[in-house]
This record gives C-alpha cells, structure tokens and sequence, in this order.
C-alpha cells in the first residue's frame, strides 16, 4: 500500500476501520463491484467551536455545554473529511492504475471517483436509530414540534437547519392565514379592502426574517456550530485546470485562470439566461393569447364548462412553468459546472444566483405584467391562486411520490426484500449496503429551499389581491414537512451530513424578495380605488403620497436589520465568555512556557 | 507599594520605568504637581496579527511583512495599556488615599483620574521625530501625498485613516470639480443642464466609497490591524454603577441596568433631540422671514447695497447653525455620558447617532425646504452657497486658528521658552513636561470626520444645481489637510494613539448620505423643466419614469456594494495564507505534545 498522509485538523487520535465485504451469493447483479466498509474507532474531540483558540483546559469545561457526546452526523463528517484528505505524497499515479495520475497532495479518493473506480461513497442509514427518528417525526400523528435536535443527530445540521426554517416559516404565516380566512369566508373580495393586511403583510415579513436570524444562531450555537470557521476548502471534484502552486497553501494544485472563467460567464452564461428570460416571456404571452381565447368563448357563450375553461390556461401555463423551472435547473447546472469555479462555495453561489433569477422571472412576471400593465385585479387573483395551487400539488408529486415511485420500480426485484429491510434490522450488512446503494441520492436542500422562496413569492408579493395565499401555503408547508420528513427517511439514501451555522445565502435571498414585496404592495395600494378616492383631483399628489409612504418603509426595513441585533443577548455573552476564557488560559499557557 | 498585577496580553516581558521629575525652580506657578514619566525596556512583539491564532513559528516569518521594528504609537499604545491594567488586587483602596475606594481588579490608574489624583496622562512629543514629520508633512511646498506610514508611525492608525480618507476624498472629488467649472465659467447657469452631472454625481459617490473600503483594507493591512480582533472593552472611565459580577469575565465590575438606560434613552434623550430639531425648525423659519424682508427691500429700491442684504440673512443662518451645531455638540455628549454605557464603543454610537441627526437636519433643513417645497432654484443655489461658504471659512477659524490664539494668550508667559521648545531639543524634560501639559487637548477625529461628511452632503445632495460646490470643498480639503497637520504638530498635546482598522461608523454614515443624495437628485432631476418636457401631456409618467428611475440606481447600489469585494483579491491571499500557516503550525505543536 502507498502511504497517504491523514491532514486532518478536527481529529486527533481517529483511526478508521476498514473492512471489505465478500459480495453476496447473488448471480442476479451483473456487476459485483467490491465493497468496503469504513467505520471508526472511537473518536476523541479536540474542540473546534471556541472562535478560533488553541484549545485548552478552560475550553474543556464548557465543552459539556455543547453537547454530551459526538453525534453520529459528527462521526459521519470527520471520517469524510478523513477519507477525503488521504493526499498522495509521492506517487505518480494510483498504483495499480498507471493512467490516474497524481501529484503530492492530491485527494486519491476524489481522483478515484473522478475516473470511476471508486463508483459510489455514501454513508449507510443505522436501522435503529432512523427507526427513533421516523417515530419522532413523522409517524406519531401529535401536534408537535420537529425534534430538530435529532434530525440534527441523525443528519447534520444543515438538514436540521432546514426542518427549522420549514417549520419555522410555517408558524410564521399562521397569523396570515388566520387573518386571511375570514376575508375569503365573508366574501370580502372587494380588493380595496386588503390594504390594511397588506400593510399588516410588509411588517410581518421584515419582523420574521429578523427573528429567524435570532432563533437560527440559537439552534447553531446549541450545536456548536455557530461560531465554527470555515474550513480551507479544497477545490471541488469538478474542478481542472493546468498544474500550479496554490498562493495560499503552498501546495501542488490545478490552477485555472480567472479572466477565462469571466469570459465564459459574461460571453456564454450571461447571454444564455438571457435567452432564457426571453422564452419564458415569450411562453408568457402564449398564456395570455390563450387566456384571451378562453374569455372570447367563454363570453360569447358563457355555460359552466366554459367557465371551467377559463381555468385551464393558468394550470397549462403553471405546468409549463414548473416544466421549464426543472428543464432550466439541469442547464443552470451543467453551465456552472462548465465556468469551472474552483471551490463548491462559489460554484452554488453562481447556481443560486442564476436559478434564482430565472425562476423568479418564470413564475411571476406574468403576475407582475398582469398587475402592473393589465392593471386587471380579477385577472391576477385568478392567475394567482392558479400558479400557486398548481405548482403546489405539482411539487407534491414531484418531490416525494415520484421518487418513491421510480425508486419502486427500479426495485422492483428487490422489493419485497427491501420491505423487510426496513422492518427488520437483522438483515445482513452486504444486504443493507446493497439495497442502500441502489436508493435514489439527495441532491442537497437546494431545490426545497428554492420551494419555499417561490412560496414565500406568492404569499408576499401580491398579498393584497389574495390573502387566502397564506392559508394554501400553511397547508402546503404542513403536508411538505411529513412528505420532506418521509423521503429522507425512506426514499433517499443517506446524505453525507455538512456543518452549517445558518440558511446561508437564502436569508439573503427571502430578505431581497421582502424588499421587492414592499414596492409592489405599495404600488398596488396605490391602485386601489380606495385609496385614490382620498386624492379625488391629483394623481400627482396620490403618487408622491405612496411614494413616501414607500420610502419610508424601505428606510424602516434597513434601520430594523440594523436595530435587531442578529444574535440573541444571552448567547453573545456565553460567546464572549468563551472567547475570554479561552484567552486567558493561552495567556496562561504562554506564560508558563517562558 | 501595593502588588498590582499587570494584565497586558498584548506585551510579554516589558518592564515599565517609572522616573520621578523633580520640580523645576520657577515660583512662577502655585502649583507643583508631581511628574512622572514613565517609559518602557525595549519590548518583543507576540503578534496578535494572525486572526487569534496563537503566535507561532509559522507567523514569525510573516512578522517583518508588516513592519521591521515596533511604531512610535504603538509603544505608546503598550505602555498606556500596561498603565491602564494596573489592577488592584486585594486593596481596599488606594494606599494613603482612605476615601478611594477600590474593589479587586479594578483599574488603579482610572480611580486615581476620576478622583483627582492624577491630573492628567498624555503622551510626550518627541521632538526629533516631530520635526521630521512635520518636515515631510506640511513643510516642504511641493505637491505629494499624505506620509501616512509617517504619520501611522508617529500618531497611530486611527489618525492615520482620517488623513488617508481626507487626502481619498479630496482626490475623488477633483473630476467633480474639474467637470464644475466650466458650468460655473461659461455661465451655464440654466439648472437642467446639470441633469448629466448630477447623474455622473450618483455614481461617483457610490463607486468612490467603495473603492475607500478596499484602499482602507490595503492599508490596514500594512500596518497589520486589518484582521485585528478587538480587545475586551473595559467599562468607560465615566461609567458608575452597583457593584456585581461581569457575566463575561467574572470579575467584580460596577453594573447598571439595561432597562434604567433604556429609560434615561427613551424619556429623556429622544425628547431633548426632537425639541432641538423643533428649534432648529423655528430658526429656519426666521430666517425664510428674514430672507422675504430683505427681498422685500431691495424690490422696493434695487441697488448695490440692497444686492449685498440679500446675503446677510444666509450669511447669519450659516453662522447660527454653527454655533447651534456646537452648543448641541455639548449637550449630546452630556447627555450620553448621562445615559452611563459601559462601553466607550457603544458611547460614541450613541453620540454618533445625535449628533449626525441633529447636524444632518440643522444644516440641510432649510435647503430641502427651498427645494422641494418652496421649488425655488435660485434661492436653493444662492442658499446653498452661502451656507457652504461660511460655514468652511468658520469651520477654519474654529479649528486652527482659534485653539492656536486661545494657546498662545495661555502661554504668554511661556511664550519664549515656547518658541525655544519648538526650535531646541536641548530643552531639559521636565520643561517640555511643563510646557506639553499645557497645550490644548485633542479631542478625537469625530469633530473632523463630522466636518467632512457635512460637506460630502453639500457637495452630492444638491449637486445639480451648484456644480461648483465640489470646487469649493476641494479648496477646503487642501488647506483642511495643512491645517490639520499643523494642529496635530504645533497645537495640540500629543493625543494616545488609537489602533483601528477602518474609519468604523462613518463608512456607513457616508453611505447612508450617498443613498439620500440619490433620492434627492432624482427629485430634482424630475422637477426640472428640461426633462418635464419630455412628459408634456401627463405628469403622472413623468413622475412614474422618476421613480422607477431612482429604484433602478439604488437596487443598482445595492447590488454594487455586494458585488465589488471589501478586501482586494491580493489581500486576501494573503490573509488567507497567514491563516493557513498559523493552522498548520498549530497542528503541528498539538501532534508535538501528544
């Protein structure tokens, strides 16, 4: 065997337990590939989470505060972490394999998955503990609160992170919906009247976005992550480029130059989503030439079919968004993929950015032309209620029953098998590792994420037209916690678990869509007769009013991100205290040693 | 003597020396107070650079990237830290002082200032360095930039920013002027010709205060308080309480409570700010009275004399508005030494806020006025001539000449001697100790930074109607630069030096100005008659096409202020690699001691 030097900084003191499974007696699988089976030996904790100190015996004793022992998404990301930094020192090439070449300090793991020796890395689910979780979670019908604590056992903080949000979210638009229903139960519909909850609406989401921060740095700094440093990261298995010196770490390393990476995103990326936003607009006005033919029928014969009729642009139109979305997605990823960033924070960065964008266009510049150009108020809470109800039931199928499905039916053979996999933990380990490899994989919580921000769209955007949004996106949330809370459990293998401290660029991201949400309610309050009866003689006068008041809330919205400190009081000082303690024993250590 | 501990974790091994003065022999004066002068044993450097990585070999080498040997400033600062910390242990009070009463840890050194004991602390010129500076810095004729590695080195990095930012902006401000004074020369005083400048305007101010924050890095950098953690605040001289317990570090400190503050805050100084603008409000309206009189007379009968009345009425507004902003200045630094917070930091964000609003609305309150309801032009451009005028010329007498005459009627008697000290070395120290003691206090860069922001809101809020304001200021700036150095050499006590990284809360008060000036130079743009007749049959359009226009340069703003990075690309390598280093020695000590 070549020796592969461990880098590993979290770990002192792991050693990794490598064992190789016989394959199976099964002559049912063409392919037999080998199978090895990596486990640790006990792992001791050299803490990390004190902001940046060497550690030492005053950081031991608020060790306890964190958490008793390491969680087994813990134990999961150091022997990734470990598995992963296995650098070569010397060799030239995988031995064995002359054409996979590396340098000193190459990850052979990732050169081993790049040239598809290494076919799948994936953690294996533990049948008893999911079996805890699923019970927690999903199978008691109580009202409850997620067990984000276990999630965050089980999965890492970043899933737990999200299950907070979701719920969170949820909790959130509660007081909407509850506001919301009895404008739709008394017929409220004269839409003047909505200004009021509009107004109620803008407060509400600016005050929910502050607050989530707040409760977001609580959970993190329960779990110890909230003040952890990012560590260096490597570039990312896509990633090539000419062989060079890394400026930072010194090290051998692939180099690709920036200017090249420019020109691919301003002269091939940039036009292309361009030209996205063009089809989708151009698709936009096909929905309104058949809107409009729906009406003419209608209206030369109105019956109740043609009534119906009325409806089927909106939810071909809400297809054809979520078709183009899905479609767009797999581009996004491919063309971010091709710009060949070197590490994975700055490759999702351009992902997000570019998806976002796109979907942001898709779903609602119809609603905003309909709005703001149409100005036809009874247009767009029908065109409204139609996307959202559609795209809501579409992603139900879409995210939970189609892979389960799929997954079904690729499984077929080992069906029956696979039924008892989940019941009966005496199942051979070849088994579970097999069944398991053959499960669909968790691309991240990029796409659910993304769900929730067109949601959270529908609901602030244009309030004021339809506060029933409120209580359809309650629903949604509430089904989509347990079809989320299932898929991870049963349909998905295992993902591979990642520290994080925070919702990351999607705070950002909600908090950028509850800006867009105040112009656009001001501009609808502004529209309203009601309010244009208070200005009988001047529209001028009307405009410069809402524009003030507009103003006005913006500079509200930024002086509150700025009042509302971001981290809770009590944690702040507990962190204060650590960062002191941890001082005051380096000043210790450093005086003894002189 | 009592055992005082020293607490410093910036300094290992200085030895502080302590030497006793003896009073000179003049009778001249009543009082003889003893003099202390207090120096250091040569000191090594622990750097504390690295983002709070324990010094190690790795950092070593990095050391002399920042500086060869330890600054003048920031010996200075060592010592008066050292001083600061020297804490009471067991002492009850101070020995041969009953009354003073101390608690362990308290600093020794602020009880004896707060009651009396010790007159004063200030740091002594040196001459030979002073001279140099001064050569390099004003003396010589010739144009060249700002010595800031001289004036770091002698005053600290906080003084150093302020004349950096002061040299920056001036600079920044040169294309404005160059671009005014052929609307000023050819007399193209139509207003809507300066929709273009005031459109270039809007730019130039977002790109220049961003481009400040990168040069602002790259200096820290090189003076290496760039990833500078802050030190624990000690609780400000002034601050009083009952005794408790510091949550953070344990130690017995007075404390006071939150909601008693909040109290003092909410009851009494957010009425006192508002009764001072209501008073400002009705200075305002004297003046609008004064300025129709005046009007009024020279309608009546123009001629020569009657032209120069209607000046005076701005010409008296700009000097109350001073002398407003200067009794206000008293009492909010009253006040919020009245509202006792603990920390200096959070002290002089309360004093920012003050006074900014105060002086924001004081000074511009009669300009928008004139603009936007009164929409008199020329009014505004006289107006706002005449205010930025004088109030640069007052804003000169007040800040060198006046302190530099107040000291020179001071010293009358040792006036000679005085002369003596600033031409001879050989003066004995206990002379220079005299006569330094006696030369007026410097009391921060707040008052300087406050100057320039007021005139950065001359200059961009109103651009379009008086291009020539950024001639005027740049003017200002230049003499402002030399005048400035000579107070900081001749005038003024040598102050401590303070360490910083950035100019802190005045890059956002320079924002928050920039994103007004957008707002008011879209309104005046859209008021003007070239571009309304553009829209001749609706003003509703025009209005819309103005403020969706204005959305568009903030989004815009916003967008830039993400997108252009704080730190330089080449910063951050390095930054970066520092970090690199410092971890992988540290794991090299860690697998060392196991």
């Amino acid at each position: 065997m070549p020796s592969y030097y461990p880098d590993s900084s979290a770990v002192l003191g792991a050693e990794l337990l490598v064992e190789q499974l016989t394959p199976g007696a099964q002559g049912t699988e063409k392919d037999n590939p080998n199978v090895y089976v990596v486990g640790d030996v006990g792992f001791f904790k050299e803490i990390t989470t004190a902001p940046g100190e060497a550690s030492t015996d005053a950081n031991k004793h608020n060790f306890k505060e964190f958490q008793g022992n390491l969680g087994m998404a813990e134990c999961q990301y150091i022997i990734k972490h470990e598995l992963d930094n296995l650098r070569a020192k010397d060799e030239a090439h995988v031995p064995g394999y002359p054409k996979m070449k590396l340098y000193p300090g190459k990850s052979v793991i990732r050169r081993m998955q790049s040239k598809g020796i290494l076919v799948q890395v994936f953690p294996l689910h533990e049948k008893e503990e999911l079996k805890r979780l699923s019970f927690s979670w999903f199978k008691k019908i109580k009202l409850s609160f997620q067990p984000l604590d276990d999630i965050r056992h089980y999965f890492g903080e970043g899933m737990a992170l999200y299950f907070g949000f979701l719920e969170y979210f949820t909790l959130a638009l509660i007081p909407m919906a509850l506001i919301g229903i009895p404008y739709y139960l008394f017929d409220w519909e004269d839409y003047d009247k909505f200004t009021v909850f509009a107004g109620f609406n803008l407060v509400w989401c600016t005050v929910i976005l502050e607050l989530w921060k707040r409760l977001s740095a609580s959970l993190a700094y329960g779990w110890g992550t909230l003040s952890r440093k990012k560590a260096f990261e490597e570039p990312r298995p896509g990633f090539h480029g000419v062989l060079g010196v890394n400026p930072v770490t010194g090290r051998a390393e692939p180099l690709y130059s920036n200017a090249k990476r420019q020109l691919r995103i301003y002269l091939v990326s940039v036009p292309f989503v361009l030209l996205c936003l063009y089809l989708s607009l151009y698709v936009m006005m096909i929905y309104f030439d058949m809107e409009g033919w729906a009406l003419m029928i209608h209206d030369e014969e109105p019956t109740f079919w043609t009534g119906l009729l009325l409806f089927i642009p909106s939810i071909i139109y809400a297809v054809v968004i979520e078709i183009m979305n899905l479609i767009y997605r797999y581009a996004a990823e491919f063309l971010t993929g091709w710009e060949n960033h070197r590490l994975e924070s700055t490759f999702q960065n351009h992902l997000v950015l570019k998806v976002l964008v796109f979907n942001f266009f898709n779903c609602f510049a119809s609603l905003f032309y309909i709005a703001f150009v149409m100005q036809d108020m009874v247009l767009l809470r029908q065109s409204l209620a139609t996307l959202l109800i559609t795209s809501q039931i579409l992603n139900q199928i879409m995210e939970a029953f189609l892979p389960y499905w799929l997954q079904r039916r690729r499984n077929k053979k080992a069906h029956k098998r696979m039924i008892k996999t989940m019941e009966d933990k005496e199942l051979p380990l070849s088994e579970q590792v097999k069944l398991e490899a053959d499960m669909s994989t968790y691309l991240g919580t990029f796409d659910d994420y993304l769900e929730l921000f067109l949601l959270f769209g529908y609901v602030s955007l244009f309030s004021c037209v339809y506060p029933l949004a409120a209580v359809l996106v309650v629903l949604n949330n509430v089904t989509e916690v347990y079809s989320d809370a299932f898929k991870m459990c049963k349909v998905f293998k295992r993902p591979f678990s990642e520290p994080a401290a925070n919702i990351g660029v999607w705070q950002l991201a909600f908090e950028a869509m509850s800006v867009i949400a105040v112009v656009t309610n001001c501009a609808l309050i502004g529209m309203s007769p009601q309010v244009k009866s208070y200005f009988p003689e001047s529209e001028t006068q009307l405009i410069m009013w809402v524009v003030g008041f507009e103003h006005f809330l913006l500079a509200s919205k930024f002086i509150l991100t700025f009042v509302i400190p971001d981290v809770p009081k009590h944690i702040q000082i507990k962190l204060s205290r650590l960062e002191f303690e941890s001082l005051e024993a380096l000043k210790k250590r450093v005086s003894l040693t002189d």
